[in-house]
């Protein structure tokens, strides 16, 4: 199975997503800071990477610790926690992971500073399993909600390499043209990264997945012809109430679906949800870098100094979703009920 | 006045569109071929400008039989007109100019072959002018429609690059900003060919109207925002009902709109009316080629054999449409009763 990110010898091996489908680059972390100039510089994507990302972070600030003779606390690695929790500000799964490392290490006790850096190496490894594994439960329960003989349309990148391995979204895609439910995936090509015609074109080809290409703004179109079922996506957090913060272009997706009678299926791991936000409006939606939009794969497409509007996600309201895809359990018309109630299981 | 398209000296140069906003450059067409392959490779693009270009095409194309010394005739430049009017199939104002050419000749009676030319160089340059006048009506009659202080968004470049000069929904902006109605523009830079970041931009910048660019995907977060009061596009085609046949990506915009409760103003000459075309489910959607959505100036963004799904227009029913603004008149929520009033005038 295709992993994007590889821990071995003290150090993350991690596949730079940002010269995908040319190049298989992997580049090297050997610190927290390198991890966070991966994660700000988006050479690893996807909430759950970012999250796995983090917390291998956080133990590679453990060894520096270890290495410079400091005790292995909590207290220690507060910095690289900061500087590793601020590298993306929408995805919660990087400060949820974070947070979980933090507070394994406060709760080892009295152990020698080698032993606590290798109980840090282990929890990592279990968010990386904890992963997969829920991502194959997301896979099943999505599929199992699609009717046979339809399209689906997909956003940004949700697979293997924005995940621990198999995705969330395109995870659902998988296991649903396994299942020979599917009959094509539109695949959005998602500027300004074009996760979808980078990344997801490429793992879909892996799998000889038949799909199509699409500029974003032929969404609308295509799901006028009545050929797709479901508009599938990730998420980069859910609040309390249901409400979703994913790549830009989602919420545009949730409408035009709306509008024409095709249902939105957010595919995410329980951990994504974040209780303390109320609702989307109190979502930080990160602007991106203006050059984004200004150049394409390195080539400027506009005035070099046109002013940008580059919003890296929007928030798509609860009343949009019809199936809320989590390891837990499916929430179907999401509302803060719904959500409340995956916490109980 | 920026003009895109220059007769002279028997020839026709063209500002080559495919390489703005980074090169100034001009291609020189000798004959009705060199026009074709112009059209054809989007040398020069927008409804208007693509008629007018298809008018210099038969003035180029009577040239050349003068030169052979063949009879100036409707019949002897037939195969010319064809390959013409074959060189874009939507956009109903190329068939249009040339019927007018052809019906123009066609009506000289007995003149030599030299002004029968003439005659038809001054009907070209009359087209030419009468799409600037028109430019300049619909311009004012838009921008009338403008409540002030808020921000407008359009798609694509329908200024003075893709018209005779001033241009339709970007001549509607520029009223309206002289005006000192508008508070900003937002561009969708409008993949695959990116009209929007390379042209609209850059027509934008010449005239310091403020504007942020845009991902065509963003469009669906700046509308909820509440700040944008009109979405304004041309239009490639319109038919006899008022559905609106425009750049991919038109039709999403207006579903998105009108759930938003923004106004969607389309502005195209009364020649983009095309009255024997009953409704939007007749209108020839033009596929393109899957490279350009695959690369971007040769530098491949996809795995190299994606199949590629890539309309270069999509429909707007009409009852998305809340005001048609033509040379000849405003309709305010189109139908066929209204579009046929437009005739009358």
């Amino acid at each position: 199975m295709l992993k994007a990110l590889k821990y071995k010898e003290k150090s993350l091996q991690c596949l730079d997503q940002r010269v995908l489908p040319h190049q298989v680059s992997w580049l090297r972390c050997c610190d927290a800071t390198d991890v966070v100039e991966m994660i700000r510089g988006m050479a690893v994507r996807g909430a759950p990477a970012i999250g796995i990302a983090g917390a291998w972070g956080y133990v590679l600030a453990a060894q520096s610790a270890l290495a410079r003779g400091d005790a292995v606390t909590v207290d220690t690695l507060d910095t690289e926690y900061r500087a590793l929790a601020a590298a993306r500000p929408t995805a919660v799964n990087l400060v949820w992971a974070l947070d979980r490392m933090a507070a394994h290490l406060a709760g080892l006790g009295a152990l020698p500073d080698g032993e606590r850096v290798e109980s840090l190496v282990a929890e990592a490894r279990a968010i990386e399993a904890e992963d997969l594994e829920a991502n194959l439960r997301m896979g099943q329960a999505g599929a199992g909600l699609i009717a046979p003989g339809r399209a689906v349309l997909t956003h940004c990148n949700t697979g293997a390499l924005a995940t621990g391995g198999h995705g969330t979204a395109l995870g659902v895609i998988r296991d649903a043209w396994s299942a020979g439910r599917l009959r094509r995936v539109y695949v959005d090509e998602t500027r300004p990264w074009l996760q979808g015609a980078r990344l997801t074109a490429w793992e879909l080809e892996q799998e000889a997945i038949p799909y199509r290409l699409i500029c974003d703004s032929a969404a609308a179109s295509v799901l006028a012809t009545g050929e797709v079922g479901w508009v599938i996506v990730g998420a980069d957090r859910v609040a309390a109430n249901g409400d979703v913060a994913n790549k830009i272009g989602t919420y545009g997706l949730a409408v035009l679906a709306r509008h024409h009678g095709v249902k939105v299926m957010v595919v995410a791991p329980r951990a994504t949800i974040d209780r303390d936000c109320p609702d989307g409006r109190s979502i930080t939606i990160e602007q991106r870098p203006a050059d984004e939009v200004r150049s394409l794969a390195g080539r400027p497409i506009a005035p070099s100094d046109a002013p940008v509007h580059n919003p890296s996600f929007d928030v798509t309201p609860a009343d949009l979703v019809d199936a809320l895809v989590t390891e837990v359990g499916v929430v179907k018309h999401p509302d803060r009920r719904g959500i409340e109630r995956l916490f109980d299981r």
